[in-house]
Formats: structure tokens, C-alpha cells, sequence
């Protein structure tokens, strides 16, 4: 049998990381470090500093392989997406099969929290169930990139007795979802916030959450809307990559009368 | 000024503790502990157990105080919650008021992550504003029970490049929601799963998630669901109070055809 770690690091933050990640880090053989190229050079440091610190020193070994690119999607966003996850469960199967022996466990470090927009969960399952591996595999959560966002701001993700909507780029750009009030979009590289006109949604946006380069706007959407747009192509061209999330709300009707009793209490 | 420190503690394990909330612990002179009554216990006790643990030896200390409960809605659930938050802002600030000292550290800690379904972010927010006291607090993510169920159940939140719904009992029992795949439902006291009656539906449940209780199920709605209602409600009178929170999922077309391609890779 061999045993696979997933294990949720946090979004950005080595200090997000939890006690039950740390106890993980410790009694991995072998780290699959899977490279996406040298514009997340500084997310693959923040990685590596955490093995350095957290593995049995001296008791582990790191395996790095190249994650494969998406190919162009041709109009077919999932069938791009199912074709990527095909070759990554290629790459992790060999990683699997050939960098470790019967009875060591492995582990792969995933940004935030392992079970949001993320496939090492579905790819390692499909490794199991395939049965050309003796394999068992264990999840940690990890505080993810929506949390670190809402508490950077310092504010509810949620209104109260309220439902949540968490989606992406390609979608929210079709338009803000009916019957909801607060809306978390991730992976959004074409801000689609700038399509939705609504004069009475607020965002809470973060790019580089949780790392010294945070950066951290709110308002009026259709006040701030712009700016953000100027500011994260700026960061985007000064880093060579960008990672942002961003809440969009319905400002609460109910608020105002809420503030006003407590103002006058 | 008083700083107060609103620390996620995570859903049920002492493990689900990040860096962050247990660094943030030692700094803390003054923990408020919100008593919810005999019911929930074993949560005030491993609360304690965490302040034991984390928080400086000799130089903290623990106030107690009871919150109050939420009365009789009336068929306006908004406006009871209002009521509820209300009473517990002259609760808190009271506490802050005479239970700290200027340049003190006092704490909230908070089940799961603050951002979801919790007031506390909200009625700090409105004390500080208050302008009453001269305040600053942080917020400190934690892992919630939406992740804890995910992690338990080895599965990811979402479908891929699909959005995803958190929502209440109150909202789900109205039915399912229109486009979207995967919706968690949290604090639903009236096994609201049973009304749906898609086919398509799978279920994903956890109850006292992260604790030496905890219970976890999974199947398809119609089939497992009538079975949950049973082991909730045993549960619930063995224990004398549950907490539970599920994963409905629609079944994902492709999923078929992206296994039946990885078993004959």
C-alpha cells in the first residue's frame, strides 16, 4: 500500500497553515512538486520554504514534475479541462508508480483549500479506483483564498439568513446570478466585474492574498470598478502573473435601519 | 484603545487551529466566552481546552457571559435575527466596555471561519463604528465545517468550472436552486433534504464534524436520505444537541465518460 497526502497549505500565508498540515508535512517520504512555469517562481518559494520547515529533516525527498498546460479550448471549456486532467492524472500515476515505494507516504501541497477549483482531489481518486495502484488517500483542508479575502476585509461573507454563490470568471460574466446577494468570483482573468453594471453591488477585491504583496480595494462597484481594472493589470505586469478573488454584494436594504438603531441605542 | 481579535477556531478538531489563530491566542488578555447553554458542552469544553492550551499561562483571562437566545420570529426571520444581534451588541460591548483595560487584547473565538453565518464580525463592526469605544479588531480565518465535510468525505466543493451554492434550511426547503450543480446546506434543523425528491441528487453528510463523534454519510438522496433523518435524530437525543451541515450534488453527466477513458487509458 502506499499512501497519498492532499494536503490544503493556505492561501499565500505560511501561517495559514493548520496543525493538522503540520503533523501531515512531517510524516511525508515524498513531496510531488508539480511546476507551472517561472512566473509563480515566488509561490513555488513560499512551497519549498514550507518543506524546508515543516518535513522530517533529512527523511523526506522532493519530486519535481511539470504540470501540463491547458490546451486551447476550441469553444469547449470542459472537454479542454477534462483533457488536462487526463494528462495530469498521467504524470501523477508514473510520479506515483515510480517515486515511491510499498508502504511510504506522498504528498501534494495544493494553494488553499484542496476541495475549491482545484482536481488533485478528482485526479488522485481516479489513480484509486483505477486499482493499477495500492493506493489509500487522506484530504486536510486548508484556509482558502475566499477566506483570507473576507477576513483581510474583515467582513461576513454572507448576509444574514442569507445564501452564498462562489463561481468563476466565464460565468459571472454572463451576469450576477438572480435571487442572490453575495457572489465570490475566482479564477476571473478577464474582469468580467467590469461588465456588471448594477449601481447597488459593492466589491471586496484581493489579489496575492495572504503574501506581502496583498492588495486589498472595496467600494461602489461602478466607483471603484475601473480602478481595480488599472491596478491589477499594473501588479499583473510588475509580478508576471496575478491570483485575485473578488466578493461582489448586493448592498443589504436592511442595513441602513440596522446602523441607524444602533447609532441611537 | 482595546484591540479585539476575532479568531476562527475551526469546525470540532483542535488540529483544524492555523498558525495564525494559535499565535493570535497568546496575545490575548481577555477571552469572552459566549455560553449557548448545557446542550453544546462538549464545544464550550474544548473551546476551554484551546484557551488552556494556546493562551499565555498566568497572564489571560476568561469571562463568561450568556448570549442571549433568539425569540420567537413571527414569521419574520430577519427581523428576530436584527432583535437578536442587537441584544448581543449590548452584550459585547458592555463586556468590552468594563472587562478591559486600555491597550488590552480581547477575543472572540468563533467555531469554523467568522465569515459564514456568524454576527460576530458584524456586531464588532457596528460597536467599533458605534464610536463608543475607541476600538480596532482583526479577523482570523479558520476552517469551517463546509471544509471539514469535504475533506472527511475525500471530495471537492465543487464540479469542474461549476459554480457552487451555500445556503440554510430555511432557503433549500424552497427547492433546489436553478443552474447550479453543488449546494451546501448549513444550520437546517428541519431535515429540509427530504423534501427533494430529484433522482439526480447525491448527499454528502457530516454531523459534530471534526470531533470523536462525528458521523459521516453519503449516497443517493432518495435512497440515503430517510436513513440520515434516522442517525440525526438518534444522534441528536443521545447527544441532547446536534450540529450538522451536507453536500447536495446533482450527478455529473461527463463523470461517466472521463472514468470509463481513465480505466481504458
Amino acid at each position: 500500500m502506499k499512501k497519498i497526502l492532499i494536503i490544503g497549505i493556505g492561501a499565500g500565508n505560511p501561517d495559514y497553515l493548520t496543525v493538522q498540515a503540520i503533523t501531515a508535512l512531517a510524516q511525508v517520504d515524498v513531496f510531488f512538486i508539480m511546476d507551472k512555469g517561472a512566473a509563480k517562481a515566488k509561490l513555488i518559494a513560499l512551497r519549498t520554504h514550507i518543506i524546508e520547515r515543516f518535513a522530517r529533516a533529512g527523511h523526506h525527498r522532493v519530486v519535481e514534475a511539470t504540470n501540463p498546460e491547458r490546451g486551447a479550448d476550441n469553444g469547449d471549456y470542459r472537454a479542454a479541462v477534462d483533457q488536462l486532467n487526463q494528462d495530469k492524472q498521467r504524470i501523477f500515476e508514473r510520479l506515483i508508480a515510480r517515486e515511491m515505494a510499498q508502504g511510504e507516504c506522498g504528498a501534494f501541497l495544493v494553494w488553499g483549500d484542496p476541495a475549491l477549483y482545484d482536481s488533485t482531489i478528482r485526479i488522485v481518486e481516479a489513480i484509486a479506483k483505477s486499482g493499477r495502484q495500492a493506493l489509500e488517500y487522506d484530504v486536510i483542508p486548508g484556509i482558502s483564498s475566499v477566506q483570507a479575502l473576507t477576513a483581510r476585509h474583515r467582513i461576513p461573507l454572507n448576509l444574514i439568513g442569507r445564501s452564498i454563490e462562489i463561481t468563476n470568471g466565464r460565468t459571472i460574466a454572463a451576469g450576477f446570478p438572480a435571487g442572490i446577494d453575495s457572489v465570490v468570483v475566482m479564477l476571473d482573468a478577464q474582469d468580467s466585474y467590469l461588465k456588471l453594471a448594477d449601481a447597488d453591488l459593492d466589491i471586496y477585491w484581493g489579489a496575492y492574498l495572504g503574501t506581502p504583496d496583498e492588495i486589498l480595494m472595496s467600494g461602489k462597484l461602478v466607483e471603484v470598478g475601473p480602478e481595480i481594472a488599472r491596478v491589477r493589470a499594473a501588479a499583473r505586469r510588475t509580478h508576471g502573473w496575478i491570483m485575485d478573488t473578488y466578493l461582489l454584494r448586493k448592498r443589504d436594504p436592511h442595513d441602513g435601519a440596522t446602523v441607524h438603531l444602533t447609532a441611537n441605542e
